[in-house]
């Protein structure tokens, strides 16, 4: 099959060959040269085997030192380290949950934070019990709120959200003791676990990390998305562009990057006021152009159609482009790079979190009673900026591609209605899918989930094995930097659907989808646990019985470890490129690739081959449909 | 002066080769030969410029590469390394305080745990603004231990017990932006912080630190405390022995080792039960011996005075006698080298929380409601193992020394009102030492703190540390392992006063106290900022300005870097002998060593040269005394 449509890596390639020229003609250093600086990596901190928990080392496991001073084996500190990860990861993305919920505590009708999807708030207030007639929907809100923020540290108890879960899904997390509590908990206990002198057993920290993992997918995670929708509306299909050619020569380049939607939101609304356009355009710029990077990105991409320039790999580039006036970040996944970066072209690095402060930015808090004015002042910044543009530093590489984002679970029961007979059936149901896969017209999904490692060639594993899925019939849902790298490369447009096989082209035909469905932000995998929760309960069968697969080809940060934890803890066979520094363990690793499916029915696998990776997906997928029968 | 009723280093280190010889016959791994098979350590690792925070690492500063593949540098790197080593401390004492306030929510008269204190009880209550009058006890009981439980999670406001300092510190954390909120929120803030893509401001990164340590001291620490004394009695002064010598041979001896009273009372509960003691000689035994090792030992030393029979780096050596018949461990400091060192002995390793999982333990989960069984069930196998003793492996060096321990806050002015003028003078109050102070016939306090560290010579530097500054007439408070190190040598004994200055001999004799005063376990350093509290208030001062200074010689662990972010931030200089993994740093070194006593008042004291150490301390001391004008 042809796929000439699509851009292809070489021309990616030949796009950031001209924009590293660039980075050499100012002396700029870029992630590709520390890469090399830093090769080759420690050995032991690679395989896990390094301890630094105490001061009395750090401890490196070798034949010489089988044990380190305190007497911990190598599977106690590969599992120990694994669970700190996973505690790293885990701690993030829920503190970013914590934070939209202190939004929505303070939104109010006069503020500068509303409720947008009243619909989803109500029917969040009824599920965790909360008393909504007769209320003004603000106070429901605040309700909502207060009871989200305390699932972060109430004693007693487990989270609200695993309710969600069918029912024998819920029953194995009690039964193997990982149904997650208050979410901080999990991550304070996990932090105690491996203390020195707590746990050395890798049976327990793994088990841990499942329930970190959990408290993270079914907790903080999950909270950061549906109150983001509260606050900013449910996502929906929604047309947008790809790929670093998203900037304008001609006019003001905002780059929003991060994870928080309460910045971006500001930013976009505020680059939208007529008052900005004409001043930006009284300093000579045509208007203003916003575009994201990474997880804001996806933000912004599915609520408001604004283009992705890029993902995590691509941050650098953006100021490469000598056309970036400002590039404004909140939390995580940001390069310290950027500071030094930034110096060498006219672009102002703008942060704005308490949580993420780095050198060389100039910082503007962004608080959420002042954000109307933080917002104004950072686009104003930006505007006064692009008379300091350097024209002979200026290129940008022309890629771009078409997509169609915004698929939520509310979106994709929506698609599905429409093919629906609304005479017999019920509405709002996963039903038309599960009988898509039933019949074997779509054999399975792959959510495709995660990052960019310069382990892996960029975004070349996302979107090889995408390619592959869908000449065999699978439906790849996305979320993150994979969800970037297929749209940056046109296989998020509906076109796309041409180069599926015949079952999955006419089903994306049929129900007016790309082949490759964006659900959003990596806090998003949220909505992947509930689409899955969803197809379950209404096939009437557990999860880890779905022809359905995760897959993390370019993985880099704690959180996707976090992600991995309580992906495969719902049930679901997850697929790993780069190994999270357990192989120094044959325990762990026996865990993690295999004990897991007898706690959980579902496991990791960690393979770096590409070819390897799509055959067992596909293997795997089939071998759930044998095993039901289909 | 001669010191010549102490147990001096030599007879110490002559009494641990005696044991290794032990340990040779058997083929045991001991800590002293995995501190050679580990030395010499990695020196990145050492130096804090390792960063395997996300999994495109691991990355390493050198001159080839000044900074990581993400960009961060090596200020940022060591920066985060050290506000995570502080977290996973604050997280791990905190939870120890949280497992005590749900013993506490349990306390029932007819449970297995009770109100012992309930003068404290109400006085917290009164404290935290709870209604106490017509109520029970253990209704007011539950009332605070849930006010307490919620400290971990709170949406919003800061610690309750931060308003116990003066004032005028209170108001230092609020303008510098350390005053903590929930306890678990400043580990999950710190975890967010240094993920990948946060912070690598390093400024940012000490300041989260010192917050994180802040929720330790002024938080979970000092709920430890306060609800193990509700529970199990405010310490007063008690007689007790230290040293390996405590172990009897013709008994069965039961070592707890841990740190949480929840287990160790209810074993020493057991251990006392006639009907166990009748059980024991049924068994050839003359009795049942219980004695402790690390924090637990400080725990039932000061309530019951069980004998110490030693401090963290001597807890093999109790199983190296061949007369232990069971190591009961709860959490924290216990060698995973337990485990197959046990089984080269009869020994019993008896793991009990699934806090600290161990292989090669008897694992017998504690439980708050079992408790009674579960210890009964504990204290049986132990006597059950006494006929298991191989007769050619015991060997029990026979040092020990007296001990006065148990100077908690409340029982060192009962012990200053002994030497007030009832008629005149206010009771209940520090005035006594104040103006003991003030005149010059003690110089000032040092609070000695932390662990055992193979970095440094076991003990010595808590030994000779206390002996020079007991000669200059400081008066040394201690917790943790230092305690023990001094009790183990006869410094605890009153008769050591002689050995001091004749001002400081002076007020030991007339207040019958000893020269150094045993404060508890690690927890308990938060008896010692209430302490540093009260003096500041009875005499009108700020805490900097007192003459104390902090310090851990042989520090090893997570907890105690939180604990000296907390006693810095508490506006006292703090001394360390070994460096946090943070010398790669100028940047981080600068805030730490220098910059710190912009923010707070203090900072830390890093030094490996045990005159120097001194030498500095008493100057300190002394530079405070000029300043106050006496």
């Amino acid at each position: 099959m042809s796929w000439e449509l699509l851009i292809s890596p070489e021309e990616v390639d030949k796009a950031n060959q001209e924009l590293l020229q660039t980075a050499e003609k100012v002396g700029a250093d870029t992630w590709q040269q520390r890469v090399a600086n830093q090769t080759p990596h420690c050995g032991f901190g690679e395989s896990g085997t390094c301890c630094r928990i105490c001061s009395m080392g750090p401890c490196r496991i070798s034949k010489k030192a089988p044990r380190g001073i305190c007497g911990c084996d190598i599977h106690g500190i590969v599992a120990r380290n694994y669970l700190r990860f996973t505690a790293g990861g885990s701690a993030t993305h829920s503190d970013h949950g914590r934070s939209i919920a202190h939004t929505l505590y303070n939104a109010s009708p006069d503020g500068n934070y509303k409720v947008t999807d009243s619909e989803k708030l109500l029917r969040i207030a009824k599920e965790w019990g909360i008393e909504t007639e007769n209320k003004d929907i603000y106070d429901v809100a605040h309700e909502v709120a207060l009871v989200g923020l305390n699932e972060y540290g109430k004693p007693f108890g487990n989270l609200l959200f695993t309710q969600r879960a069918p029912k024998a899904r819920q029953a194995i997390w009690e039964s193997q003791d990982i149904l997650p509590r208050a979410i901080d908990r999990e991550v304070s206990q996990a932090m105690h676990m491996t203390h020195m002198g707590c746990s050395s057993d890798p049976e327990a920290l793994v088990r841990q990390s499942l329930r970190a993992g959990l408290s993270d997918g079914w907790g903080g995670s999950m909270m950061g998305t549906e109150f983001s929708d509260i606050l900013f509306g449910t996502p929906r299909p929604i047309d947008t562009e790809a790929n670093i050619g998203v900037l304008e020569e001609d006019m003001v380049n905002i780059i929003v990057h991060g994870h928080d939607p309460s910045l971006s939101e500001m930013i976009v609304f505020y680059a939208n006021d007529p008052e900005m356009i004409a001043y930006a355009k009284e300093q000579g710029a045509k208007g203003i152009n916003i575009a994201g990077v990474c997880c804001t990105s996806n933000e912004v991409a599915m609520r408001h159609g604004i283009p992705m320039a890029g993902n995590f790999l691509a941050q650098e580039n953006v100021v490469l482009t000598g056309a970036c006036e400002a590039i404004v970040v909140d939390v995580q996944c940001i390069f310290p790079a950027l500071g030094p970066l930034s110096k060498c072209f006219h672009t102002k690095f703008i942060t704005t979190s308490p949580i993420a402060r780095i050198p060389d930015s100039d910082f503007i808090e962004f608080k959420e009673d002042t954000a109307a004015e933080n917002a104004k002042a950072i686009v104003k910044m930006a505007i006064e900026n692009f008379k300091n543009r350097k024209p002979e530093l200026v290129h940008i590489p022309k890629q771009k591609s078409k997509a169609t984002v915004g698929y939520s679970v509310e979106a994709i029961k929506k698609c599905l209605d429409g093919v629906t007979n609304s005479h017999v059936d019920e509405l709002g149901t996963m039903k038309p899918l599960v009988d898509a896969v039933k019949s074997g017209v779509i054999r399975g999904a792959v959510a495709m989930v995660g990052c960019n490692n310069p382990k892996v060639r960029q975004d070349v594993y996302h979107i090889e094995l995408m390619k592959k899925l869908l000449e065999n019939d699978i439906l790849v849902v996305v979320t993150g930097c994979s969800a970037q790298a297929a749209a940056k490369v046109g296989l998020m447009d509906k076109e796309a659907a041409k180069y599926c096989g015949e079952g999955l082209k006419r089903v994306c035909r049929l129900v007016g989808i790309p082949p490759v469905l964006h659900m959003g932000s990596c806090v998003d995998i949220s909505r992947m646990m509930v689409l899955a929760s969803d197809i379950a309960k209404d096939w009437g069968i557990e999860i880890s019985e779905i022809p359905l697969v995760g897959c993390a080809p370019e993985w880099m940060s704690e959180k996707a470890v976090s992600i991995g934890n309580y992906v495969v803890a719902t049930g679901i066979d997850t697929f790993l490129g780069v190994d999270p520094y357990t192989k120094g363990s044959e325990q762990v690793k026996g865990f993690l690739q295999s004990g897991l499916k007898r706690w959980v029915g579902a496991n990791f696998i960690v393979n770096q081959d590409l070819d390897m990776l799509s055959t067992m997906m596909i293997e795997h997928i089939e071998e759930k449909r044998e095993a039901l029968g289909i």
